[in-house]
């Protein structure tokens, strides 16, 4: 019989938890997929005492998850602690300098200190396995590395945080406004007690940055990217929006510019007939197109117990049979360094919403604003529903550049007659 | 400098082609992302004189397609001949005896033979790599047995057939009937001039065998699938099923039933809330409902020279990295003989239209038979739209079993007042 591959987990939350009930329930199938069994030979978690649903079997307890990455007993280390620094990055790599093969859900480690880890991994010769870090149901970092790894990417985007999702398309389905539909979602536990991490876009920037990467092979780069969460769409600009044959969705977007490589992670409004208008809910996806397969998308949970689990599993049987790859698509000293396409530059159309006097002259200030800048108007909606005496103006423009767009913006902010900040949503077409 | 992956293609049609394209184009790219170059040593195709727009550089040319199997200089042959029998399959074994491994696009071989190459493959410790066999542009093959391997899989569907969905998607926004949509399909070049492998269910059914086998670990088993085509759905049904919720979808389904697995092809009524309902014209997607991982979706071309290509060049890349896996998924002699669940028993819901006499008594005969099976009728539309004094006539049931249904259908078609054989297409609930 094969050795086993001997597994030590760090962090036993609902992932950890739910990595030790698959490894349980499908241990005979793993093995004969794996080609040897899957064995967890020791855990560690904050606390001892804490009630968990889990059978940890003879699988020994370590007080330091440090001790996982020394243990000459273990051959991979499945980090679940979490965190871009701390405790989680000390452990990844020392795990890696000792040889071992990491398996990690730690999309914030990987935005941060991917390139890094990469190297690291590389050097000891190592698999760095990350499919949970990344909309778990999907398994996307596969794809990217293996499944297309004959393309050259030319732009890649999704929907990466299902919270906002849910939020959004609560907001459209029922009407109400995001205060109240986040509440909600908090009360029913889809959104954290803190929810400036889902709703200000920080996690999908991390997932983007991470899948950038992957899908141009080049050093992950989070500070290059332009992050705005969804706090500020409102119901009534969700309306609008399905009115021009749109839909909201938070997406995180790269693509090659002859600036760089430009990244994002803003409210989008997307034609209604792009199959990713439809991905609604909690649910994730991610649409990459590349030069020879054309466009390809990929739909599936992005978070909870069992998707996650999902995929740090598919990365330990990779890990059993020796499949490896470099993290990034590229070896690790072939990894180009991000060039970051600046925001200023980014030319697509617009959508912007105005409240304002309903009094004659106003639309000629606004359109006057916007021709001084060159920017070409491609629709207009004006509609009287307000009882304060403020309407709500929308316009939409044909493609412009990022820069021009915010010089007229701040400019038509300024307008007496414009009585609250513009709301400016980009407009995406697929 | 690492020794460059020596290829062998048989077979230099639009696919073939394309390979050579694309390892030209991104020569530089794959040695980077494969660990070694790729490089194509010799090729084989029926004429050497037919013009190709390719440049096959040093590549020497082979009369024999077999002598591709036994060079010594070739560690893996690309069969892009097809045909289930005959030189593909022989090509396919040799090169396998001699320790090469292979990389096909032959989905009609791997539906006859998948499991008699699979066994032949692990024996020799060779790769037989098959992603471009289903839907070229999605790499669903490496989901299976990589990405989704820590799922028991609980039911996998898919639109497999590009013409046949081009040519449902037609018919519906046109209102146009099954004949006049093909006819203007293989004008266009999206169907052959003899369509029955597609339009009658034979091309997705190679697929489905396929996905099935990688899904279940189980023995290919083409025989056991249930084939219908497209023939008769008519635009009339086609309109009566948004008008119920539903639109009308080509699938392949796999599931485990208690009786065992039943695989089938035919016209499905998809409710349109289901994402696969919006996947249109020549589009591929694949569902797979996994234990943990849930419900996920990947979609894209299916075929064409650049999707099929991505997905061949996707398995050398794992043959040069020496990335291996079970053909599907187990060691070959764990592979499941795969116990049909006989078609018979199958279980679900259904759509019946027929064309009745506009006279009374018609109705009460239909529920009197449908009664008599204890098949429950979920609703019925009826709507004067004939001149010739025949009425179609709608009738959904509730979940009944096939016989069932079957025998009733064949006692509603005997019917005076029935005027035409009944239109029976199976709706499926996601």
């Amino acid at each position: 019989m094969t050795q086993p591959l001997k597994i030590g987990i760090a962090g036993l939350g609902t992932v950890g938890a739910g990595v030790v009930k698959l490894l349980a329930e499908h241990n005979r199938l793993l093995s004969l997929r794996g080609g040897r069994p899957l064995k967890i030979v020791a855990v560690s978690a904050r606390s001892k005492a804490k009630k968990r649903d889990i059978d940890l079997g003879k699988a020994r307890w370590e007080r330091d998850p440090l001790a996982l990455a020394k243990a000459p007993d273990i051959d991979v280390v499945v980090e679940l602690i979490g965190g871009s620094d701390g405790i989680a990055r000390r452990l990844v790599q020392t795990a890696l300098r000792q040889g071992k093969h990491v398996v990690t859900a730690n999309k914030a480690l990987l935005a941060h200190h991917g390139a890094e880890l990469a190297a690291l991994a590389e050097k000891k010769e190592c698999i760095l396995g990350f499919e949970a870090a990344v909309a778990g149901g999907i398994p996307i970092i596969k794809a990217l590395r293996e499944g297309l790894v004959g393309n050259r990417v030319r732009r890649l985007y999704g929907i990466l945080n299902g919270t906002c999702n849910y939020i959004l398309t609560t907001m459209r389905e029922t009407g109400r406004d995001f205060g109240a539909v986040l509440a909600e979602a908090q009360a029913a536990g889809y959104a954290e007690a803190d929810p400036s991490f889902d709703v200000d876009g920080v996690d999908a920037a991390h997932k983007l940055a991470v899948l950038t990467g992957a899908a141009f092979g080049a050093k992950v780069n989070f500070d290059g990217i332009h992050v705005e969460g969804i706090r500020r769409v409102t119901a009534m600009d969700i309306e609008f929006g399905e009115e021009l044959g749109y839909r909201i969705k938070l997406l995180g977007l790269a693509r090659e510019t002859r600036y760089g490589i430009e990244q994002r992670v803003h409210p989008c409004m997307v034609p209604l007939k792009a199959p990713i208008a439809h991905i609604e809910g909690v649910f994730n996806a991610v649409v990459v197109e590349g030069d020879f397969v054309g466009t390809t998308m990929f739909q599936g949970r992005g978070a909870g117990q069992g998707p996650t689990a999902s995929a740090v599993v598919a990365d330990l049987v990779d890990v059993a049979r020796g499949r490896s790859m470099p993290a990034f698509v590229v070896p690790a000293a072939h990894l180009a360094d991000m060039k970051v396409s600046p925001m200023a530059r980014h030319f697509g159309a617009y959508y912007m919403r105005l409240m304002v006097q309903d009094r004659p002259g106003v639309i000629a200030a606004v359109s006057g604003i916007l021709a001084k800048e060159r920017i070409s108007v491609e629709g207009m909606l004006q509609r009287g529903r307000s009882q304060s005496g403020e309407v709500p103006v929308v316009i939409t423009t044909h493609e412009t550049e990022e820069a021009a767009m915010q010089r007229a913006v701040a400019r038509i902010a300024k307008l007496k007659t414009v009585a609250e900040e513009p709301c400016v949503i980009r407009i995406e077409q697929f």
